[in-house]
């Protein structure tokens, strides 16, 4: 989606990616190799005018050595889920209670502090016992709904933030978003971000997840990149978070982050439905990404814009009934 | 255009075409060849859902080899200044006057039959001289402003209209569209292209040219492919000329045509501005083609959407700055 965005101002790109398959192909040169391969690296920055990345478990040292943008700092901080809670709370930005299952409370919610992404990794703690090394437990909040906001900082410091989206899991997967969130605690959360950006000497495009719970706001994670509860603003808002990106790393100049219409985005998880049903939806854009079907993988999402509620809900039908 | 609003909708692409320095390359896999070269054109089409142009010089044998649509007989019609006078005569949309000198009136417009565009192989005539063998007469009609209807139709049949547009050429090449077209004559238009639609048995985007002069509508030229006066369709419309011409050629749904706001399309000819002052501009959505500068080649667009009128000048004197 970076290359679909990049293509049209003119931007050529190369990947790097330890698959064979991998979808950015369709889209620019492909290098396979492993993240961290040094000679894979040195090609992969090779004449680029920037570098970034779109998995937050590319190694801290791999984006370091190509000066990749965000600052690789952001990704350190936010691989390890007790450093980016120390961050948060260093930065007086509330979160639910962590550390040990003391700390945290019962019943508490215990979480390999590296590597965990869409819910994997995590279990429900109901008694005080030890935890591993790698695990952090956190206080389970009772929340109300989950909130993302998703932000942009450009080389020059202007940062443009989208509307707060509202963000629906199920089994630990992003499901569904629907942007803007209403009755948005729009600048309560864009001050939450700010003070991240300016700690982090951020570039690029940011995520911040946020639980509101009994009207005040606790901070999630952070994801230092293109987000997938930011993949409405592709056709619902007037820049993508994808173009934005590009523009921010690049130096140029942010578009407009303002959204065109009520926009929901649906996940297309583990199979795909009927492409001309999904087309048949009023206002709907499908997005495929051509990876092969398997169970929980997010194969596309399909963007419902100015639509009724009726037909965001058939989009989730269709979705499930194809998803395994 | 084609395989960037394709690769979304979870379409592969292979296209044909003499330079290897094909921007299409970027999206898709590039047959090097002569349109008519029998060999490339089963390469084409080896395994393809659907085969389809967006070039109207393209050999019809050759479109109509590979089974391509829209059908063959629309380009075969319109590659011929004559026979598509004729067609409109014969399903009565109103023309200009046209034929011999004596037919078209002084002074006349003389245009060659074939392999005519961007205002190349026109002339001006004030006296009455024998016309060459390929050559046509037109009336010099005094219009107010030069309109454009671009629709599509789908495999089943339906049919939908994007807002006319109003197009501003100079030395004969499209320079600005802006769309919705004000106090736009959208029933009469829409009639016109239905009859040519119905005609020509077509499938996917076709766009007719209008001349408004006096309250009348005179046809100028269909082409039967997406057109430069529909690219203000991709950041402007609902579902864009491009999006809508695959899903009509595949049989999938159509997408709404509505506008999503006013929208002012520049072309950059000959030369491109500096990318950062074209993004500098509220709601500009910017669309390089990856081709080589040459004067008069058209090598990107930028599209105004929702822009106060002195945004779109500032984009016109970028554009002319740059030009050559």
């Amino acid at each position: 989606m970076l290359g679909l965005a990049g293509i049209p101002l003119g931007l050529r790109f190369r990947f790097l990616d330890p698959s064979a398959e991998a979808p950015a192909a369709e889209v620019g040169e492909l290098v396979v190799a492993a993240y961290d391969d040094p000679a894979a690296l040195v090609r992969l920055a090779e004449g680029a005018d920037a570098v970034t990345y779109e998995f937050e478990n590319v190694p801290v040292e791999a984006a370091r050595s190509v000066r990749a943008l965000p600052p690789a700092r952001a990704l350190e901080l936010g691989q390890d889920r007790l450093t980016e809670k120390d961050l948060f709370a260093r930065l007086g930005i509330p979160t639910a209670r962590y550390g040990s299952v003391a700390d945290a409370g019962l019943p508490a919610l215990v979480k390999s502090r590296r590597l965990g992404y869409d819910g994997k990794g995590q279990r429900l703690l109901h008694a005080d016992e030890p935890l591993g090394q790698h695990e952090l437990a956190e206080e389970l909040v009772s929340f109300g709904r989950e909130l993302s906001l998703v932000a942009v900082r450009g080389l020059n410091g202007d940062t443009r933030f989208w509307p707060l989206a509202e963000n629906e899991h199920r089994d630990g997967i992003l499901r569904v978003t629907r942007a803007p969130a209403p009755h948005a605690p729009t600048a309560a959360a864009e001050e939450l971000v700010t003070r991240l950006l300016d700690e982090l000497g951020y570039v690029g495009v940011i995520a911040l997840e946020l639980f509101e719970a009994g009207g005040r706001l606790l901070a999630n994670e952070f994801a230092p990149r293109v987000h997938n509860t930011g993949h409405w603003t592709i056709d619902g808002a007037e820049t993508s978070q994808f173009e934005n990106h590009l523009r921010a790393i690049l130096g140029l100049p942010l578009g407009s982050t303002a959204a065109r219409a009520p926009s929901a985005m649906v996940n297309l998880i583990g199979g795909t439905p009927d492409v001309a049903a999904l087309l048949a939806l009023p206002g709907a854009h499908v997005h495929l990404y051509g990876k092969d079907p398997r169970p929980g993988r997010k194969l596309g999402h399909v963007t419902l814009v100015g639509a009724h509620g009726d037909v965001v809900d058939e989009a989730i039908r269709l979705a499930d009934e194809a998803s395994c």
